[in-house]
């Protein structure tokens, strides 16, 4: 103990010591500095690459452009990042791979502790793979309900209606409700006194819902009339469906109720 | 340190350095076009190979084919899309093989969190050898409810009535709803005054079932009155159940539900 | 890479290679016919020898020998299917047992990710041997109720009331709730006006329960009247038990609660 | 594979193999005919050997002869059974001892898979030996309440009170209420009007407990009052405690609450 | 095989054979007879040992007492027990060490399925040792509440109030709630008519509050009042909180609710 | 076996084992003794030497101080009672060592099944290390919210307001609750009569707000008037919030509102 | 045992004994002093870099600038604490690192036991590396919603809108919502009158909306009118998105409802 504090002591009045602080004090420095160059400029490259490939024969869709250039620059930052860490680590004479390599009570924590990393990035790469959602995709993942962002290599990010940036793990992505690749249904419940004649309802129905696909251009085909959904004592309710492209059904389900609303009080026909 | 930057320096200003850039991104390109031929070529000839077994005397049933047709082209996709990125890879010179077999704290955190990845490969293999559902049939797998579109190596697609896709991992696979397989029940339950006489109203309805079957092609066989479900101060409920062909149950009961309320009420049945 | 590329145009060219692709061809069809066969003869024998069992003397229940004649021919499509495909493997050149003994990080993969599959085995196997249920059986497993269609290797298949088909991992089956073992009981609760004499009632109610096994042949013993359940300022609730025959309850209480409505109305007693 | 084909064709048309098939067939029957035999030779001994000890001297509690002797048959079962399965695997040359002894990917997986199997058996074990519950006494575990009717090694049966049988693997089972070791404490709430005067309600309680023991045996000391559980504008509610022998509370309950009943209504006093 | 039956049949008809069974089966009865003996002495000497300790000066305080002797009892019936069932398994010539020490398949399905008998094992050690429950204390566990019975090496054994005995593996004991370790706090809210004047309700409670310790003794100190806990348009609820000797808050709220109201309505202020 | 009986019995009956036993059972008294005699002593030196630390310039804060010793009071308890559990083992020729070194099934099921013990002590190590809360703070764990009373190497232990223990393993936190690291925020929710003018209210409360502060020493600042919180046909809700010392919003809030409502009553303002 | 004893009480009577004790004493006290003084300072440094770099032309965004300082800070404490806690330990002669490499039970106890604990650091890392949230962002996690204060190696803290500091392992961190990343939008839904005439009030709510953005500097773009979201019999509720700067939108909600009352009631408009 003593013959350390004596050798600490020693250390750290001699002049070599702080020479060799200030060396590596500026070759943390460099490294940073190259690190954020080449990062930007990285990013930059990926960017110029996917405008040039855009219009060239051999493009994807658009839409998986975007994804696979923020996943490239994701990355890209990734290597970058983790190269000037272990470079830094260097400079201090500690060597990474030989700690990775060690195993004992450490290695099994740690192989143990990492293993939900390794999953998110495998997961990662797969929902890119399988082109399960790209950026731009309304989607619902958990709880989480809103656009892509972004899909890292470890995190996908959605941002919410509200403005909400939810960011989730890919390996605690589980089921996945796209709702960009298919045409939207809108369901439309309307309900009207019990004592409606239901013949006439649905005559006039019929003859509201003929107009719609002219004024709305998101509905894709005439929206149809499916009939009586359930009725008591009060009121009968009866069910339209429209398909919509994409995410707007709520929309135009909001504008044929109110429509729909006046259409009927004008055929005098009581909402309940 | 130093050293390292000497070398970086002079690796970048030589000729060689940059012909070697060039070289790999031609290869890199050509991995990529014959990858994207590949795809196309062999997907089309899955789909040709298919279309002639439908005709021949060893096919299996429809159902079967485009289950089996999707997976080969999904599973075609993974081989050729793998091969890509080995062969990219080895033009940089990175062996995967064996990164694979290297053991070590790495390892140990690969092997425990592709697990996950593995259980969904072997689920989805056992989905499609045991036929536990098909393309086109309407399942429930979890919250997930609608007709599935592709039962892929890694996750299953299932589209839902109002037209969201919902991706589901394989392996995230426990209970599976079929509702293609069997025929479907109808459960309609109509409830009357209380006051109403309980054999009247029973011949009524034995009368109004008689003659259903001949309207509605859906029915299997005559729906069949069960009697009284329940009975209070105020009303009085009858459950009729009926037999239709699968997936078929909710619009029969919307139908009968209908057609029943105009009858009860022609005989002066009141419903409450 | 050159090289590679050298040897692929030549091996594309050769004529061998295409004779090669032809038998492999060959090879795969045939090994397909005969597992066509196979299944569907092995399917029938085991059909057979199972109706000779049933006259033998040394035959099971009939309700074991269903669930053990479902039970052989799923395994027999496993392990004949298992069959071909190795031996489609091995026209191919790839050695499927070499790949299942080989270790490292993906066999550790490997090994984690079919625990699940193994457990299901496992389970299936003992829900068999112990008998727990039976094709046949009314059971409740999870959220799945209905008659058992069949119990596989891998997987149980419930069939609900209303058509549905549970398809059900072995391995999650935890607590099963089978209905067809002993006979059930109908618990009937009627509420009465709270100004009724409780005496009186229950007098009436006794005499109306001594007419009711004559009735119904589902009832294994005339039902008990067990007493005022609750009451409160506005009804008095009175029980009814009844043993059924297994799963009868519901349609027994279904009609001995219409038939006691009626009778309680003779007596004058207001039903509320 | 020509020469496997070959090898086949010539196997299945030698008499040899068709003999060896006979032979085999032979012994899995006479196999199956001692397995039938020894198990319920076994079963009935079992169950003598408790008859003679339940009148010696050195008997258990009969409570603990119940649940003893149907283990001992559930073991006896299990040890046939495999056995016969081995000398059954045998006569077709499979060695499974050599089987369960190989390690690699199938070895691990096995291991894992098998997880749950030997945690039922250890937790049955345990059940068991530390008597947490016995065939015949009422028990509740996860959501299954009922009569205990069997501990087996692997899962415990219980039917509950309309009929159902539970079946629960052991190593499921986690916490475990027994209603059958103490005496049960039935807990009567009575709401009076709260006009009601509560020192003369109070008294009128107290009178009517001390005639109550008489009436009813299964109540193990006169029930007390316990006083106003909690009162509001419009009613007081009052607590009676009533120690009942195991599980005869709910039925002493409702003969207490429509005694009570009676006899407040006589005294003027209105139940609300 | 048909070697096999030879010696078994050679082996069933030999005198030896069954000179060997009586022998072994004289000897398990011994080695029951001892169990038994053993169990029964061993429990009474650590009773005498406790009784003999509690009046020594070495004395714990006597709620550790009892729950020592019980654990002590309970370790002392599972080392008596596990040596007669080795004793057993030694007479048929079965070796259980060799059995624990083998490893392979069934090591590792072993080792995984015992975990949670040692953990059980191990929570129950350090329950005891850091006394974070005695027998006799009203503890909450889970969903479990009410008096501890007995703590033991695998599981912990609560009685409710209304008589349930819960058994509780230790391993699954997280949070414990103590009931009986500090003094119970009892809230008594009071609802009056919202034209209540404030300023006199809180004179008239405070006089209230200061004849309660007198009455009670379960009360630790003069309850306090906490003043208005909520009002709105119809009513005003007032709290009292009392300190009460541990768990003995609900039977203090009960009284104190009941003689306030009288107090109270006395005063002419109206509980609503 | 018999030689065994014979052993026991020559073991038995030998002077020598007996006078063996006594010095065994005197050594563990001596031992026990001891060990009282340590925990006793140990704990009150480092009582002391905390509250000579207490006065040093030395001394950290002191919400520390009191955490820091009840966790090494409670440390030193376990080393000497481990020491004495080796020490008496030792004399019955036990060593433990040499059981934890050993492999096998029973080492791996001892290795997880002590694995939550291991997590307890190293989550409970960095709770005091980052100060995530001391012995006085009120925090919320769990379910469990109240003040703690001590962070032991295992399990912290938290009173509630009315006066349960809760015992928490330190593994199971997660998610920890501070309420006395920063002030608190009472949130004071008025609702009015929906006729009120709401310029009027808001000046009167203003006006009402700025007399606060002086009435209670909790206040950290005068509470400020956030608006209108929500309104409907019937009434109007206001919000007040008020910033107070940590934990006293709720006493804060509770006089608030009762002076609020006795002020707005004289403004003439009607609370709805 | 008796020479053990021996030796003990030789020992304790020593004097080198009591001056080894002393010496110790004294090295722990001066680790404890240098630990106190290393962190202190460090921290101040740290805080000196930053101010520094701010202004340097290489400063990040501030943003970024307070989470790495407090991350550093975090780092600098428990590599210092480390260290000291290794000293502490070697003057008692006990090497921490032969702990470490010391394999067998409690190796894998310990490997196990400190997986979360990995867990934390390596998602910790990810958190300020992919730069997640920051400190001062408003976000969610898990049930916690507030102000990030700290994101450090092991936990990150979050202050809530009342004052609750929730410490959050950084393990347990799955799905993250951050609210200041995006504008916010502020959902308006005002109900009123059913005979209301839908157009008028359109009319007059888009009129009223022209006016807001000149009040609220909060809102980035004029708020815009959705639309009738719902009607019914008794009322109609219409629907204002206003988008604001991020975390804004309950105050602009609030603000803007109350002035749509006033302006709604002065055109004659009831709210209901």
């Amino acid at each position: 103990m003593d013959a350390t504090l004596q050798k600490v002591k020693e250390y750290l009045f001699k002049q070599e010591t702080w020479e060799q602080f200030g060396l590596i004090f500026l070759k943390v420095i460099v490294i940073l500095l190259l690190t954020a160059i080449a990062v930007r400029v990285g990013k930059h490259i990926i960017q110029k690459i996917f405008l040039v490939r855009q219009k060239s024969p051999l493009a994807y869709s658009e839409r998986r452009q975007t994804t696979l250039m923020k996943l490239l620059q994701n990355i890209l930052s990734y290597v970058v990042y983790f190269s000037a860490i272990i470079a830094i680590l260097s400079t201090f004479d500690i060597k990474v791979t030989g700690l990775l390599a060690g195993a004992g009570i450490l290695g099994l924590a740690v192989g143990f502790g990492a293993q939900s990393l390794v999953k998110d990035v495998i997961t990662g790469f797969f929902i890119v793979f399988e082109d399960q959602f790209a950026v731009g995709d309304q989607v619902q993942i958990g709880t989480a309900n809103g656009i892509v962002q972004e899909i890292g290599l470890r995190t996908t990010k959605v941002k919410s209606y509200t403005g909400e940036l939810h960011i989730i793990p890919n390996g605690s992505i589980l089921v996945v409700i796209n709702y960009s690749i298919y045409n939207s249904l809108a369901l439309i419940d309307i309900s009207v006194a019990s004592e409606t004649d239901i013949p006439t309802l649905e005559e006039n129905i019929q003859e509201f819902l003929k107009e719609l696909p002219i004024k709305y251009e998101e509905l894709v085909k005439p929206p149809s009339f499916l009939g009586v959904q359930s009725f008591d004592a009060t009121q009968i309710v009866v069910r339209i469906t429209a398909e919509t492209i994409p995410t707007k059904q709520m929309g135009v389900a909001r504008k044929v109720r109110r429509d729909l609303k006046e259409f009927l009080e004008q055929k005098g026909i009581k909402i309940s």
